[in-house]
């Protein structure tokens, strides 16, 4: 019987732990991001991400093109790698306020990289990881709002 | 003859209380940046500072014109913000390679800030601060030299 419970709970294992893993949808989390492969092209995905950051009150202010950047520079190949940054003017007027130089750290950065042909994984800076580095608690606030809203809208691509 | 000492003593401290204030051009070092106070209009001291980022190694990237986008979208006033990025294809290959999501704190930023007419506080972020954030013992060596390239960059403006 014991063993019967064990070959169950091994089985139950083995059946749900490649269903964990195929959800690469899923956004995961790293120390200072979050990320989540998504399905398409990088200018699909590029305008799905303009558009879901929209949504949560972000617009695009800088874009650069690391790739093509390092390849005129270096010449070496890299996949497509791109970098770009948002801002919400109200947070952003917020956090200055507060810590004169964060702009040093605006605009808050997303990169895409691009997986392969139809696969982009998406990663977005967490900000209060950043914030927390600052050591300044006025921003704590604002760091928690951003995050939500960045985290919110990983969720919805 | 006591109060006599205690007047040189405050002659002495008025004399030179000035002259180290006025050494406005001394680079000071925050917990996360390096900020300089230099002469000249906005205008002048960005030439400046792409000059010596260029003899360093650095290109500029990315611009961002933090107190016009508040106007435009808050209708607020602020003195003159600048965002400036800056790249060196070389470190940044390396670092890439090494971890690969850093591109969400690239390019390194340099801000301007207008302090009056004929001022302007430039402050540049700390490589070393945000790659020690990071917590990859890897990045150190690149994160080491571009510090003092950034240094170096404040030390000649």
């Amino acid at each position: 019987m014991k063993n019967m419970i064990t070959l169950l709970m091994f089985l139950a294992a083995v059946t749900i732990t490649p269903s964990l893993y195929s959800q690469g949808n899923d956004v995961k989390e790293g120390s200072y991001y979050f990320s989540k492969k998504v399905g398409g092209t990088m200018a699909d995905v590029k305008k799905e991400v303009l558009s879901v950051m929209e949504q949560q009150g972000f617009s695009l202010v800088t874009t650069m093109e690391m790739d093509k950047k390092l390849a005129e520079k270096l010449d070496v190949e890299m996949k497509p790698y791109l970098i770009l940054g948002f801002c919400n003017a109200k947070y952003a007027y917020k956090v200055i306020q507060v810590e004169e130089n964060i702009g040093l750290f605006l605009p808050c950065k997303v990169v895409l990289k691009q997986v392969d042909e139809s696969m982009v994984e998406v990663v977005a800076v967490n900000p209060s990881s950043v914030m927390k580095m600052l050591g300044n608690a006025e921003l704590n606030d604002v760091a928690t709002s951003v995050t939500q809203k960045f985290r919110e809208a990983m969720d919805m691509l």
